[in-house]
């Protein structure tokens, strides 16, 4: 069966947001937010163009779900990010009790599994999707910024 | 000697912050950052008035103070918070490398202690100032909903 809005699917468009952080010299991390196959929320990383650390894309991401929705839970959403959230966007996961967190590259160093972030029970977690896709524009961006 | 400008002094203005949060019917927690004695950033919880779980009084304090010094890192800054960040403003506490935290009240349940949370090395963390009369106001907050 032909699956179109299966977890690759909404990777790329997470992807996508990456780019647009990597042409805008940010750090190359996107994330979109879906609830019933559809994407309620798209962020890219803004940490240096805002000046503030807490810009991730996951933290843009949230806000702007829980906007849409009118209410502060993402119980039934799901969570596309091209890297693996750090402890801060894994503690605001945490409290949106969100379902699922999808994520393409893995963390070892700042990821909330190496931090050993706490996520909330009922949040279910996949990664490794489109990972060669996101560690590829990683490491371009930081090939880029050591020239 | 006489020393006006004190974890005390800096405490009650947080207090002052977590007070407005109680009269908005948000659970009172409030946070100033200073830095060579001088407030540079004050915030109270909003995440009912905003829907917002990353909402809290430290992540706007974090931002605030962020954007007062035209920079990201709050390395000679201390946080004022009446109660103890959780794992979602302990990271970004963490990336914004600040100096001090200071918290009145503990949390045993969501604290940045409980949950194994990592700050930035050089960060230096101070507990209890101010503990009763931060508690009492959380406790009264409480007590109030339950009604």
């Amino acid at each position: 069966m032909i699956a179109p809005f299966d977890d690759s699917f909404f990777m790329k468009k997470a992807l996508q947001e990456a780019q647009y952080a990597f042409e805008q010299d940010e750090i190359p991390v996107g994330a979109i937010i879906v609830v019933k196959n559809r994407i309620i929320a798209r962020a890219h990383n803004l940490t240096e163009k805002l000046n503030d650390v807490t810009a991730h894309a996951e933290m843009q991401a949230i806000t702007a779900a829980a906007n849409f929705l009118g209410g502060k839970y993402l119980r039934d959403c799901t969570l596309y990010v091209t890297l693996e959230p750090c402890q801060m966007c894994g503690g605001a996961l945490f409290w949106s009790q969100i379902s699922k967190i999808v994520f393409a590259a893995s963390d070892p160093q700042r990821g909330i599994r190496a931090m050993g972030t706490h996520l909330h029970p009922k949040t279910e977690v996949v990664g490794g999707i489109l990972e060669h896709e996101a560690s590829d524009l990683l490491l371009r961006f930081f090939e880029k910024k050591r020239r």
